[in-house]
């Protein structure tokens, strides 16, 4: 067997570590003679592992004990809809940031389903930079502000918590993409949620965080399973969880426990993102980099070639070197590297002498 | 390792083999270098599983070419909701028929979306019959026609396909606990939709088969998350599926074709739930089903002892002989023995065996 580095955005690389653990357990689980994926989700195996997944991640992202975590179905997207039914909580708008195609995507689902107001957008500068917080238009009255702290498909994220002139207005935020990829001050937090493919385990959970007064307040004629209460009071069992995903994602909790902790990932992930676009920035332009220095992300690195018809040659070459998943988002085009927690400093490391010998051979 | 016999009524087991090829396949799938987990869900390899994963479940249950399979998230829960706000389609009220436990909740959460009507229950004598659809008191007008062919918790199983009067209103099955045990001809149908962990796969996904003429009709206001629209036109990757447990529910379609298909399994699961009955009936009363003979599941055998304070032995020496997941439903109690397609013959036979040392020991 011969494993590449998938630096696919997601579904994403997992760590091998916990991989093996999966097949090692995947016919019997610790001597129960069954599968995770076969154990009934109320019996008293899973329920340990369940729990010991959610104290996993309590954890490593210091949850204070007023805020719930829910293990949800139906991807970010379905969190789309499920905030602006649960937390408007009858006011007449939220404020909503944009800065790429993810926060659209949750204005666009917001805007069909109650009152979107955008307190500004970085769209006119095709989403390279984030719209400075002296320009934000906010709503002293909004239900709630949204943001994206990392953009997935341009590469662009937030390296500090915005602070808002109303304190009082719950914080929402997209983490699907950078969520325990450094530590976090959750209490910051009204509500964060994630889907999991990408730094969680694999796609089919998505990890809500909620603070427990924004709970049960949602609007008449919402169905049940886009009420946070129905999970909420349920221990994420009203129904039939996604039992095998959750398992995943608590073998991904143990090892991020193992590396030390999100302080730990935080400097590895710094240290892994800063050396390619080092690389990239120190290649005379035959590499380039989009975003703002101030706002690229340490998960998601886009760059283009100056000479674009040497894109298709580079991710050929790429793939046959064992250096898989590098192309850019279909919206945008060019190369875009995935670093998540599960991405080895040795991936980037081979990435980058890949560039340079294709700098070499194509410059 | 030693494997138990697992009864449980979902998740349920599933087939060493599918477990074994998952296992072996786990960190590296067909020389691709990565986990299935680890896929694009538009890369090629994923795009190929899936298509070969629905192309199987068409020929598995010769699904006519005007109808879709979509693969979403959620469970029967997101669709007790989606059916109605999907397929009212500006109708007063649809029909429902309760035989049990889920088409309560079918009902429940339709009445807080939509119109219901219940055209027929069998509460009065416990579930433990079918009402005899002479009396149901169906409306012509109906936005569509909502059963449970089979009710997992009480074990009360349709052995035909209701003919209702009026052929136009669309037939909608939830098909959770006995899909893929039998032939059905889906043409029959409007909707089907199926829970994966039972007979499909792990949970965490849902099939739902739906004819195109009801796609697109969605109420005003629908999450899009809950739109089948969405869904149809994106060959279910609006957004990032459950991909792994979409790869799991193929191995399983595979497994059902090397068996011989639907027919086969139907003899089979006939077999295996005759010869449970029959132990039932002929213990003299020691054992006993409480389901009228003509409406006994294939899937789910429920059965209590003669002598209630006898049940927590049995099943404590039940677990002790490897037989597992044999305790009733909380809400009805005694026990029940899920025999899935994934149940061996030998499973069967082995609860057999213990079920008779048991009443010899104890009778």
């Amino acid at each position: 067997m011969q494993r590449v580095h998938n630096f696919s955005a997601g579904p994403a690389t997992l760590p091998l570590e916990v991989l093996q653990q999966a097949r090692d357990e995947l016919t019997d689980w610790n001597g129960s003679g069954m599968s995770v994926m076969e154990m009934s989700h109320r019996g008293r195996h899973f329920m340990a592992i369940a729990a010991r997944a959610e104290q996993d991640l309590r954890d490593l992202l210091a949850i204070p004990p007023n805020y719930k975590v829910l293990f949800l179905q139906g991807g970010a997207h379905t969190q789309f809809a499920m905030i602006p039914l649960n937390l408007l909580r009858g006011r007449a708008s939220a404020d909503y940031l944009d800065t790429g195609d993810w926060s659209l995507k949750a204005i666009g689902e917001a805007r069909r389903l109650g009152g979107v107001r955008v307190v500004a957008s970085s769209a006119a500068n095709r989403y390279t930079t984030i719209p400075p917080q002296a320009g934000w238009e906010t709503d002293a009255q909004a239900a709630y502000f949204h943001y994206t702290p990392n953009e997935t498909i341009r590469g662009v994220e937030f390296h500090q918590v915005p602070v808002l002139a109303n304190a009082g207005i719950p914080l929402v935020a997209d983490m699907s993409s950078n969520i325990l990829s450094r530590p976090v001050d959750v209490s910051r937090f009204g509500l964060i949620y994630a889907g999991a493919q990408k730094n969680i385990g694999p796609a089919g959970l998505t990890l809500v965080i909620v603070r427990e007064d924004l709970i049960g307040q949602a609007r008449a004629g919402t169905p049940t399973m886009l009420d946070y209460a129905t999970f909420a009071d349920s221990d994420s069992m009203y129904n039939t969880p996604p039992t095998y995903t959750w398992y995943m994602a608590g073998l991904v909790f143990q090892w991020l426990k193992q590396q030390g902790g999100l302080a730990v990932m935080a400097g590895r992930n710094q240290r892994k993102s800063a050396r390619l676009y080092a690389a990239i920035d120190d290649s005379d332009g035959f590499y380039r980099c989009p975003v703002a220095a101030a706002c690229r992300s340490w998960m998601n690195v886009t760059f283009t070639l100056a000479d674009a018809s040497l894109e298709p040659v580079f991710l050929q070459q790429a793939e046959a070197a064992g250096l898989s998943g590098l192309k850019g988002h279909r919206l945008v085009g060019g190369m875009r590297a995935s670093l998540y927690n599960a991405m080895p400093e040795a991936g980037v490391d081979a990435l980058i002498d890949f560039m340079a010998d294709f700098r070499h051979r194509h410059g």
